[in-house]
């Protein structure tokens, strides 16, 4: 199914963050105005926004907050992405310049932690203390699984459960933060919001477990930005852990974390992978994610946004960029 | 008056503070954990935290609350700083390798990233709808501000309303947090808390002025750091404006901004204005914020925290580091 069907349910008010968005880059400055404008542009899935809005549909659907909060949500989001680019120096995204790019590394960071302030200040005008609480433990969660990562960068040593650890936490906790905070502001009850943050959980790790397959056999243009980014930064993924699984010896992912460098290796390691069962071996873990995350979906009111979570976990599998 | 002395009022809470910080970095991370002891290490002068216990000490003090509120204070200054470093690829301050030295610019900004959440969540606790809005909003302001500098690094042209309009931001906005946050905890009045946040104000600038003359006129024993780093990042402070200002002609500030570069210059601007009246005009100005900061003290209870008040905004342009 397509995204637009998917987001069918809440389709207007996502037109409402959008315009929330905007507002956000109205500012004094001309200069800080221009890059929020630039990076909050309309060129993002808004999954997580998304999520936030259609876990509101459970109980008292209230868009005076659940606004606030799915803006919030997606700002979270984008501060993290704009740091990561800073720190990798990447110089594509979405088939954009990043921020990073644009405006060097000084300006990128700071545009980050103004974006983590506007998002704290909007779920503050929720005034719900549990996701007040919940806003700033998720981005704990996000840069203690970003540094975790950092400390192994190039360590070929890593277990399956590191990884689902890591990934739980840097990509998991902001799809759990857009659920609960959803279930929370529609305050729904306590069973519904654990179901949902069960989903998130599960789904989140699917999504990244997909982005990390795809790092190997995605093409430029679809990304829109380069293969193999995940090795050239000595990201240990599970595709990667499986490579170095199954040719234990005269590994082109050992090779390169060896030297830290090495074009060759990294299209070794993108070919083998490609012509491997390993794609395939990643797709089910992923599909298994994706499978628990919906298990007990049956158990929320039978609404359109039931069927959209349940499409989404398709869409999150299935999906090229 | 030493700065023990001042503390007095608050010496016994400020001890709990340093415990809570200590507990800030015990993590289940051993390497985060290590990052978090080395930048949360007792070696910083605590102003923030100090000033939002005394402020607390107006009406009803509540060290619950106060408690987490001053620690967060402290982390959100420690994690601006930190990103400061990582951005100006500062190898030192307080005599220490900074984090960004030890780490690297990657990890750096994820400690930072990490310190800002620790310190939402801590200000979660308060359950204040205000002091939390105040916190984003704070976060907001500083980043704002440096960006400001970041937009106008090397630009000769800059006002002093500009200037003051900056450090407003990047130092006035968290003095005005620990004091505003203190009274508001302790339910103060609301003239009470007026009144404290005009000193903080006052007192952020005064304290910004002294710093950036520091930076002229320190040595590197007593700065903890190179003297002459803001003209070396292209930062244009009061100091330099008056420079400026007085030697219209063949002036190294604005050779130095022109080519990007140049020890000569930026030993040369020191020389001149350590050789001239500008130090003893930018403490006059700085005198004069603390005066204005000190001036509606009276109208608050005449306790001891209120001549700790009083005695810190003396110290603010005593201080040598």
């Amino acid at each position: 199914m397509e995204l637009s069907s998917i987001y069918q349910p809440v389709q207007e008010d996502l037109e409402k963050i959008e315009d929330k968005l905007r507002s956000v880059s109205r500012v004094d400055s001309p200069q800080l105005s221009e890059m929020l404008e630039y990076s909050l542009k309309g060129d993002g899935k808004r999954i997580r926004p998304v999520l936030t809005l259609l876990s509101g549909k459970f109980c008292n659907y209230d868009l005076d907050s659940l606004l606030p909060m799915a803006t919030a949500t997606e700002l979270l989001h984008t501060a993290t992405l704009i740091h990561d680019d800073a720190i990798d120096n990447s110089p594509v995204r979405r088939s954009r310049p990043t921020v990073y790019k644009v405006w060097g590394e000084e300006k990128a960071i700071l545009l980050g932690d103004y974006l983590f302030a506007e998002a704290g200040a909007l779920t503050a005008t929720t005034r719900n203390l549990r996701v007040i609480k919940l806003f700033a433990n998720t981005l704990k969660a996000i840069s203690s699984g970003e540094l975790n990562q950092a400390f192994n960068a190039f360590n070929p040593e890593q277990s399956h459960q590191q990884y689902f650890q890591r990934v739980s936490k840097k990509t998991g906790a902001l799809f759990c933060m857009a659920t609960e905070s959803g279930s929370v502001l529609s305050q729904a009850p306590e069973e519904s919001i654990q179901i949902l943050i069960e989903y998130a959980h599960n789904l989140g790790i699917a999504f990244q477990i997909v982005d990390d397959i795809l790092d190997f056999i995605g093409t430029e243009e679809e990304l829109g930005k380069p293969v193999g980014s995940d090795l050239t930064q000595g990201t240990l993924t599970l595709p990667a852990i499986l490579l170095l699984e199954h040719y234990p010896r005269d590994n082109p992912v050992r090779r390169l974390f060896a030297k830290r460098d090495g074009q060759d290796d990294i299209k070794r390691a993108i070919e083998l992978v490609r012509n491997s069962s390993i794609v395939q071996e990643c797709y089910q873990i992923a599909s298994d994610y994706c499978a628990k995350a919906c298990q007990k979906l049956k158990l929320l009111p039978d609404n359109s946004s039931r069927q959209s979570l349940i499409a989404l976990a398709d869409f999150v599998i299935s999906r090229k960029k």
